[in-house]
């Protein structure tokens, strides 16, 4: 880390940040210009350290220099993580589309829609069978109702289970039917809930908050990682811009390439809560597989005009099939299939 | 709701937004103009209809009109809510500060803090217990331990307690010591939290997500309200902006007023976590008693320097006296007392 | 245009603002439910009366519903404008690519660019004479020299020329040097320059503000076409956000097929500025050109690391050549050439 | 500053930044830790080197340290600058509120406004003859006859003139009439426009633009100063947020303690285009003058509801008195006078 004093800090201000620099273990590097002292302490990271200096008496500012995640980081982990779900891959040259409704509303919806995701083509089915919505007058889900139906469907299609879970409680229930596990935007950095997702030992498909920064989310994988479990996927789903009129989040396509630098881990896509607007999925789909993504996460339903949430966001199945056609020829020229 | 309708929707499209309105009981008055159809809708508000009128065909855009909180709004409860804890009442004539560590490090550190934040003429300590940290490898709180630390600090000094609850597993045991639980603004949208912390019928302290718009916030609110607790006190902590050079989030101090149309409960301000440098605190505290604020939450540590979170943004303790001073003055000006 | 009356508002309230509205020209339709009374104003768009009507007493708000652009909308020209420079087009089935330095440094620097530019099959070089910097310290372009600098590069390599104008008094001088006018982020609400470029007669690049809302930027381009210039093409260059640590700004591509429903001019990507990072260039010209781009515009230079401005955002031309083939596969996948 | 090496740069790539920073006049500290390799560079900070290097191999990241700005900032000017306006000064201990329409509507509406706000109590009138309208089809301002019933008005009732100018052709003009010349929030980066305003060699209030930060609103005003107009007044004015539900923007009252700290130069804030809201502009009037302002511009009208703009935001003249009387009590309590 790098700390720069005031220009105003005296001699005295310097030596006790110095002082506690290597009681900490830092080597110290001092650079005197006119007008500011820096200096440069290199060592092992700790955040507690970075922010007991940076309160210290004439202490302009510090800079942190280390990537703070370790596990995340590709610095030591340089080979791409490929996940494993039942004989699918997540992260290796095939892409996988997840799709399905927002909630699971009932039996014969979830069936149907299931079907219709199974031929086109997509290996994954999504559904909320635990609902963070809002409002507390909104259906807030079939809960374990809709775990079980998840289950059937999974029997009768073949397609692997992504959904959600919100409360620390039902971790253990939840991973008793799902395939992969979320965790939605807005609990990204809940970190009781990060712990026990862990102890599960199934895939995590990690949303990004709302108004995360990489680092945060990459921190927040770190939580999960640490905690025994290093089968985390990155979801990008669109972050809170100052212009909702057309689009309900700003789609962050550059974390794509961005988070491939960073981390090893896979990265996809949800264009259907990062834009809010049926009509954008299919060019935005298209640009995060040229961006370089490793999967995509659709909302679809059979009837949108009916579904209970997320209908102004929902894809009818045969466009599903149309989107699976358009990101195929994406993917073949970035050298992926589908 | 007003539905807007594409210039392009034929009538059965018309037809078919107006049947689905009538199904769910709203009253229908339709306005056709040159190039638009607007449908005014009037009848029970529902997240579920509204959402699902979005999605049909035709349709352009669906403008909500009603506020969708009903318990935290004005418009039916227009008298101020006045929160009791034991002697103290927050949103009445009197302002509330409370002050005291990010969180309980030691015995000693406690007890020393409590002692000056008590002399300072504050009447609650803040501290946390479980700590929510962007890294895994931060100091994640001294759990159970710092609770008995709280309490034992609040029989000595006879201050109330106010300490974040972080898992619904631990709401139980966390409102066993504090007299108000505190929502984090990580945690503003953990909707089962918000739901587990309603049962502990003890105030509960909301604070702001980062990216929270005034109604999210207000619909968490209505969350704990709806599940049986009434005594919800908001606390605007700084919002996210574009730039984070100088202060860590950006203070905003026109939810104050704002609040003060929508909402009968009481509303406080945390100048710390709002600005993150401690020089901003005084200043901003003072703004905050002028836009009307209800009371202030303040990081107090008697070293920042050792201090192991939030060192940059904790004043010392003899600066907390002078601040209480300088807001005092202004709450004078206000016709309130402190 | 609609007018939510506050709950509060008596009858003398309303008729004040139905007569309003009639003296406007409005014809009016008003729903009354139990909370609250709309006011549905059906007729021709004006925006003074909407925010008179705002400011009068018992009105909540008003929601305007027709889009306040007439002449950059779809609604009334719905094929797509195709903009001719030189034998180029823009906005038709082939791409094009902009490419050059940040800055026009010096006559060999530039024709050196040119020579590669024209090499890798890009058909317009960008190049600045006036650039707007942060700083005042900072190069601030080498004005009609650099003009001269341009014109002979066109000469030279048959290129097109595009370049930024910055000040009213200059646009003449520009014009007779450039076969586009570019029209940067800071100056895109500067008005007076709008007005003034639409009388060049010349095809505008009028790029996105750092934090313009689509309606924003099409009502800029309203001002060019008011003036009488129909010749815009709109330039997404990135929009600032919360987290710029890697990456300068976030680049909204779902900003391209939103603006390709709203409007019929064309629509190019800015990789360069829109990331300020190369490494990340060309991952998003990709992903732009999957999300249905007319151009791209792309910042070059020989020697980044002794580029003038905007080193860390150019890619050298060698790599250039490169994008242009890994665009030009996605290109034929969306059934557009290069 | 400070170059931060990736963990993969070799020797060469560490040397030729260090040859690079050599030549350009700095001298060079090395620290060197396991994973990184810090170079700290003293010496004449250069935007242009500081670009440069950033894209040089194996360059991680370039980290400023110098503020950017000489002329505005504090470090080198250390006494409040005080600003004259023939009798008044803005800066010194007697706060200045400004106020006056959005814009010249009549000769008649100005006159009965002016008089209105001499009786209140303030000092300086506002109003546009030249107005920055989002939409070209909206009042654009009386412009010349505008600025002729602006010096009537000031000769009429003593009140000092601010108006805005957008077009560097004007400046010549306006600086004729007005006492203040105003640069808007959507001119905060026209550079030649402040780089013509210098010239007038009146004084300048400065408006923060809606997504400028900090340092690039005090480059803006280090351009006029450089350009040897020192007369510079900082104005917050809201910046822009993702909710707009309530207010219009988010006024940034930390700015005012921040800037305090930063630069010499006065510091006002307007609460009407803050907030956008007129029942706002009182308790944001009051914070920013116990956050430490120097001085208020607030918009004012007899007949908001016939305002041709921002009547929504703009107050009865009667209120006016009414704030000026209530911020005349908070700034006794700063020890400053009104």
């Amino acid at each position: 880390m790098i700390i720069v004093m005031r220009p105003d800090a005296g001699e005295q201000a310097v030596q006790k940040v110095v002082e506690k620099l290597k009681k900490n273990g830092y080597q110290i590097h001092e650079s005197r210009g006119v007008e500011k002292i820096l200096i440069g302490a290199v060592g092992e990271k700790s955040d507690n350290v970075n922010m007991a200096i940076e309160a210290l008496d004439g202490v302009e500012k510090v800079i942190p220099i280390l990537a703070p995640y370790k596990l995340a980081g590709r610095e030591f982990h340089r080979e791409d993580t490929v996940i494993r779900v039942g004989e699918l891959t997540i992260g290796g040259p095939q892409l996988q589309v997840m799709a399905g409704p927002c909630a699971v509303e009932s039996r014969e919806q979830l069936l149907e829609i299931a079907f219709m995701v199974k031929e086109s083509g997509a290996k994954i089915l999504r559904g909320g069978a635990y609902k963070p919505r809002t409002s507390p007058y909104a259906f807030q889900g079939m809960e374990e109702k809709g775990l079980e139906y998840l289950a059937e469907a999974r029997e009768k299609t073949g397609l692997s289970i992504v959904t959600e879970v919100m409360d620390t409680r039902k971790v253990e229930l939840v991973a008793q039917y799902a395939d992969i596990l979320q965790i939605g935007a807005r609990n990204m950095q809940n970190f009781p809930l990060l712990k026990e997702v862990a102890k599960a030992k199934k895939p995590v498909l990690l949303k990004r908050g709302m108004a995360a920064t990489i680092d945060e989310w990459l921190m927040a994988a770190e939580y999960i990682m640490l905690s025994g479990n290093h089968q985390v996927i990155l979801c990008e789903r669109g972050i809170r811009s100052f212009d909702d009129t057309y689009s309900r989040n700003v789609l962050d396509l550059s974390a794509v390439p961005i988070l491939k630098q960073l981390t090893h881990l896979p990265v996809i896509v949800d264009p259907s809560h990062g834009t809010g607007k049926w009509p954008l999925v299919e060019p935005m789909a298209r640009a995060a597989v040229a961006a370089g993504v490793d999967g995509l996460i659709i909302e679809v339903h059979t009837r949108p005009g009916e579904a209970i949430c997320d209908g102004p966001q929902s894809i009818k199945p045969e466009r599903l099939s149309n989107i699976i056609v358009e990101i195929g020829k994406i993917a073949a020229v970035m050298g992926r299939t589908l």
